[in-house]
């Protein structure tokens, strides 16, 4: 026990030397547009962009965003030539409605001015993103044109205890005496979507999708604003209030189509506080009732700070990574963990798009990302918003179904590329319909999800369902050849710089996976919940034949190895191509994808990411060390890493195979890439899935963690740049606490039954209070 | 002599038997649409719908159309992913200004009634295609709910000899003594195109994109509209005049935003004429000036008429294929070759859409069609035509190089599948700008016409800067694999079920034969023109090692046969496909593009049309005769015949191949397409390449023509159903008649210097006034 402590000691004296604040004090006006991603505020359900309170010149770029998650309109799809089952409309998660304006205008008659970053003199600005206590907070020392100087300070959360709840409040201070003050403040229902032309990771149509159903000043004082979709149906409700704690204020209220205006003014003597609460709903969602809204009206905003604190604490208890040895890692893993929180849905009707609730790139759709980069986070430290998150596809397996149908199948279900409530919204299938692992993919998730948590209920009441419609899927997509072998052609796998080909490794090896676990599911149900298989059965029509063509399928699944190279092709052809020559093309032409067409890319062996590395990664047991090894070195030299998607799956092999120059190097692309924002577009989003990556690059790739049906395997190691890391983990009921101090590898359990792991293919038994500790030398 | 003699007089008889009129007594409003595209009007500039001079219902489906050859504007193209070198916009062939209408109204006051086919009674209506004479008309025998009864005939025509004037003429006579009529003819400007959201092959979208310019009474009562093109800037004007040659008419014109409208009232006792004369021009042509139409004013509408017959009968002593023992067939034939001269454009700036100048589906794009199916017609019967078709793809030849630039090509020249002024039109890049192999065609059709004409002068000014440009583009698209073979990937070849694929065989043994005559006419050009030869090198830079590379490129370009199926594989991986079950797929879900979405098409072996046994057709050399067969015969197992392109290329091959009854029955196929409708979109337009195959299906097919370098071949073969056919043939400047009479094949010549032949590859001497004549037994 000593031993332990004194790691743990080593490490937190270290952790105490991090921030767990971010600060900026970036006033340039390309940086305060990337803040507007980095610095959102959301809590899974509400997502806020860090736009500025007080007014910005009208030629300044901003994307000025508020989102609930999920909330999104039907827009149509145009084509220059509409093929069968190209979809006729997508859903684009909207801009909704923005009551983040507050201005602060100083003085009075011709010596008034509005506090901002353009006006007067700003003595300091500094913006912080509270990562421990779950909240972000701008301060200014300003100094107007006629003199006037105050201190303001602009603090905001999305409250994650009552999601419903946007919080904004200011903490004025004067330093020059009394100061007439007028603050205006803003509901306004007359909102776009960003759009850009000129980027396919944008939306480029249908800004406007919104129309304005009620602008309400209600008589107890509160600023109501309800938007209604074009095509969705869908209503969304802000309800807001403003308030100064200053005597002898004065309030007027403006109501015009667009807006609700507020108007306080008074003297600021001293210190001032205002608070400006606002509660979002919309017609999908139970929101907080208009009685349980006036319940915490009652409540001062310190409780909602205090509550946030709380839930951020218990968050962290169970998620934080520490590293010992680098503040800017453990800042930038912390910031990547602390987003995936906030943009997560947990209502079992959202998910977590691929930016998150931070932006608006690629229109608000979930993707794989979810499944493939950042559910193990949460299955291993939140599995009840895991749980959450799978519902939600769970949610949308009837869509997949008539998807699947649409897509000339007549059983099964295909899950779309890209969408928010259930469709496909991809309307350029190569990179998009065509990706079918996306069903492997979800299927993979349930099974790692019941490893994990050994959540039988879930697994016979929803994973069984969809592993045997999405098992259905590949027996109808691929054939049985002359030889035996259960190929599956015309397909794209992760590599969107590879498009349709056969027998693409990673979807081959996915879908065996997918079959082989359908038919563990369905033994699981005959076993433990013969009512669920028998009703299954009977309403999906599943029959006896179609089970056993589901191993032999399996079982003959074709996964080649190219004899010469002793690596897996990423498919049928891929070898055979010229390769792109990525060190002679220009920098200035990457990502290849906004340089380059499609045709010329596929024309090569030029990938955009990690995908045969990818399946090795998921699936380390259908391949020998060798094939994993030359595969890893092979495809590295062919892969550009446009992709955000890439660098922690070659972190994560290059651990495995045992490069840990290599795993340190492509850790280190993941963990800042957002903060840093190496792929230049961080305005329009965080990249989520890379956040889940650094997670992954971490506790699969450092710490070698593995879940599989013999159960947890570590293989940690340590890179030379560290002194150590630790991190909590969650594993069939069971809190784990997991430590490297430099050779000495320690796996703690508080309470809970005992239960074997291996760490470096040696089996252990932890029990509570008996940690199992490693010398790894 | 004596022999050859009664084989013609014997063919004679019976095609005096056979019409030269398609006639029509139909009035149902489905088949009055479907003729709007069977007897429309054109002269390779314009082309003018058969639609009805008088009104009908407001409900009646119907596609009022009046074209100019390439007038066309640009619309923007929407995607829902637009990735880099998509097309911005593309070329829409425009409906442009209808001076169609004439309504003849009889009677007066409430006894007056418009001569129509849904008014009064009709007694008779027949409608006939003059295709001997070059002019349609329609015969109605009408009698008013008030008793006036009378027969009108209109006749219309588009001049061969004045390509601006469109000439109606109307004989109306009374039955039933003086019969008071007032006719209205309108101008209208006002017009749109035709869309149709459900048919990928129809324009969806962009209906309206002409606006009104000016509407004029000209002092000489000229009707006179002008419309301008929304955005590619273009003008076209209509001008126009009505006549009656009754005594006492009363003329009245009433012009408003959109129309010049002329009323004529007279008294219709015994006989009376009316002719209307538009003249049509536009910007991008020199039309006929005013003082030359004012001289063609001059002139009775008789000239027109027999000087149009005089044009016809020059055409057909050139082209006419005479058919022993089938009067269908007969007619089919010369309906399509009628066709074929109606919609080829001859100004250098124009060519052939996909539907000809007779209706707008494929939004009157030029394809392939024109080079594979429609030039060899042109080539061996209309040269002069031929070449004007080879210069409007020189004079795109730079938007070619522009097009390789955007597609990642540093050098050469990459033809847009679908154009009307040079950029690429496709939208759906997997069967549209993948499809290189059409930059391998021009080449192809440069060549054939060098071959059939000796026309060194066109080969070193055009055709020869045409093929090194498109073998660039060749050597820029494949590479040599590690064991040499020179391989090219990511194409798409012309089945489009089955997209993006590496080393389809089609394309590479194209690219090779392209690749081989770069060289070639080099090789023409240092020897004959070696001033073109050092423009060309210095212009575009074309290098010794180049050329060199052409060769070797050429040389081993990589052509599979399957050794077990001895077959050439259609691209690298077509066999290892699943075989879709064509037998069994329901018979309304063909064509299968428009019940299942490419992807699942893709994933089969299964082909819209022919591919290899196209590549065989066009380049027998390539491969034994084995080969070719056993790839014919698997590959018309996997071929739906979706494509109209499709039937005459078996046919051919068939022929090739020796098995004369499918020949026949997949000639059937083509020869009555459109007159039977069996595609079932014949309202959209006319399959203008199937017209053109129906030419090869007997000339390269039964008769086995081919032109190569080593001069004119012909393998005759009669189908059992046949007594005979002949057809004349151009060739390197002597005009040849070919015909076969049960046993007999024989070649006559009237004139010009004596040239080798081969008949079933034993070697001819063709002299004037020696025919040579070969048994067949």
């Amino acid at each position: 026990m000593h031993t332990r402590h004194t790691i743990a000691d080593n490490i937190q004296q270290r952790v105490n030397d991090m921030s767990w604040v971010i600060k900026s004090k970036a006033t340039n006006i390309d940086r305060l547009l990337l803040e507007e991603s980095l610095f959102f505020t959301g809590n899974g359900y509400l997502g806020v962009r860090g736009n500025l309170e007080e007014s910005s010149p009208s030629d300044m770029p901003s994307i000025r965003g508020t989102y609930i998650n999920g909330f999104y309109d039907d827009v149509p799809i145009s084509y220059g030539e509409k093929l069968h089952g190209f979809p006729d409309t997508q859903q684009k998660q909207l801009n909704m409605i923005d009551a983040q304006s507050i201005d602060i205008i100083v003085g009075v008659g011709d010596q008034q001015e509005t506090l901002s970053l353009w006006n007067g003199t700003v003595l300091d600005y500094e913006r912080s993103l509270h990562m421990d206590k779950g909240f972000t907070e701008r301060r200014i020392h300003w100094k107007s044109s006629y003199g006037h100087e105050l201190r303001v300070t602009f603090k905001r959360l999305a409250s994650q205890a009552y999601q419903s709840l946007f919080l904004q409040h200011i903490e004025l201070e004067s330093l020059s005496g009394p100061i007439p003050v007028t603050v205006q403040s803003r509901v306004n229902g007359h909102v776009e979507n960003h759009i850009d032309q000129s980027d396919p990771r944008v939306g480029h149509g249908h800004a406007k999708r919104v129309h304005i159903k009620d602008v309400t000043l209600t008589d107890d004082y509160k600023s109501v604003v309800k938007v209604k979709t074009y095509a969705s149906n869908l209503t969304a409700t802000a309800r807001s209030h403003i308030n100064v704690d200053a005597v002898d204020h004065q309030t007027t209220y403006h109501v015009d189509e667009h807006h609700v205006t507020t108007t306080i003014a008074f003297t600021l003597d001293g210190q001032s506080t205002i608070e400006k609460r606002t509660y979002f709903s919309d017609s999908r969602q139970t929101a907080l009732s208009k009685k349980e809204q006036h319940a915490l009206d009652q409540l001062p905003a310190s409780y909602f700070f205090r509550k946030q604190a709380e839930d951020m604490a218990n968050f962290w208890s169970h998620a934080d990574i520490q590293i010992g040895g680098d503040t800017k890692l453990q800042e930038g893993i912390r910031f990547n963990l602390y987003h995936l929180f906030q943009s997560a849905g947990r209502d079992g009707q959202s998910n977590i798009a691929a930016k998150g609730l931070s932006g608006e790139g690629y229109e608000g759709h979930y993707f794989w990302d979810t499944e493939i980069y950042m559910l193990p986070f949460f299955t291993m430290t939140q599995p009840d918003i895991a749980k959450q998150l799978l519902l939600y596809r769970y949610s949308i397996l009837d869509a997949a179904r008539n998807r699947a149908r649409e897509m000339g199948h007549s059983k099964g279900a295909l899950f779309p590329w890209r969408t928010i409530s259930g469709s496909e919204c991809s309307s350029f299938f190569p990179a998009g319909s065509a990706q079918y692992h996306i069903s492997a993919d979800i299927a993979y998730s349930f099974v790692q999800y019941y490893l994990a948590t050994n959540d039988t209920d879930f697994m016979v009441r929803y994973g069984g369902e969809v592993l045997v419609e999405t098992a259905r899927l590949w027996l109808d997509t691929g054939h049985f050849a002359s030889d035996g072998s259960f190929r599956i052609d015309a397909v794209t796998g992760p590599d969107e710089y590879t498009c349709i080909v056969n027998n693409n490794y990673y979807t081959n090896a996915m879908a065996k996976f997918n079959l082989t676990w359908a038919v563990k599911a369905i033994n699981l149900m005959k076993r433990k919940a013969p009512e669920h298989w028998h009703k299954l059965q009977a309403e999906q029509d599943v029959t006896t034949a179609e089970v056993d063509d589901f191993l032999l399928a399996a079982e003959n699944m074709y996964l080649p190895v190219d004899d010469t190279l002793k690596i897996n092709p990423q498919d049928d052809t891929f070898l055979n191509k010229g390769v792109w020559d990525i060190a002679e093309t220009p920098k200035e032409q990457f990502p290849l994808l906004l340089h380059y067409h499609p045709l010329t890319l596929y024309r090569y062996q030029v990938c955009k990411q990690a995908d045969t590395v990818l399946a090795h990664f998921l699936l380390e047991d259908e391949q020998s060390e060798d094939v994993m090894k030359h595969s890893y070195l092979y495809y590295e030299q062919v892969t550009t890493f446009d992709s955000s998607l890439s660098f922690c799956v070659f972190s994560m092999m290059a651990a495995r195979l045992g490069d840990l120059d290599k795993a340190y190097n492509y850790f280190i692309d993941t963990v800042r890439m957002d903060l840093d924002n190496t792929h230049g577009n961080t305005k329009d989003g965080l990249h989520m899935a890379n956040m889940g990556g650094t997670w992954l690059a971490i506790v699969a790739g450092f710490a070698g963690m593995r879940i599989k049906e013999s159960g947890l395997h570590f293989r940690p190691q340590l890179p030379t740049q560290w002194n150590g890391y630790a991190f909590p983990l969650h594993y069939q009921g069971r809190q784990l606490h997991i430590e490297l101090n430099g050779t000495d590898f320690v796996v703690t359990m508080a309470e809970g039954e005992p239960v074997n792991m291996s760490v470096w293919d040696t089996t252990y038994k932890l029990s509570p209070g008996q940690p199992v500790q490693v010398c790894l030398t």
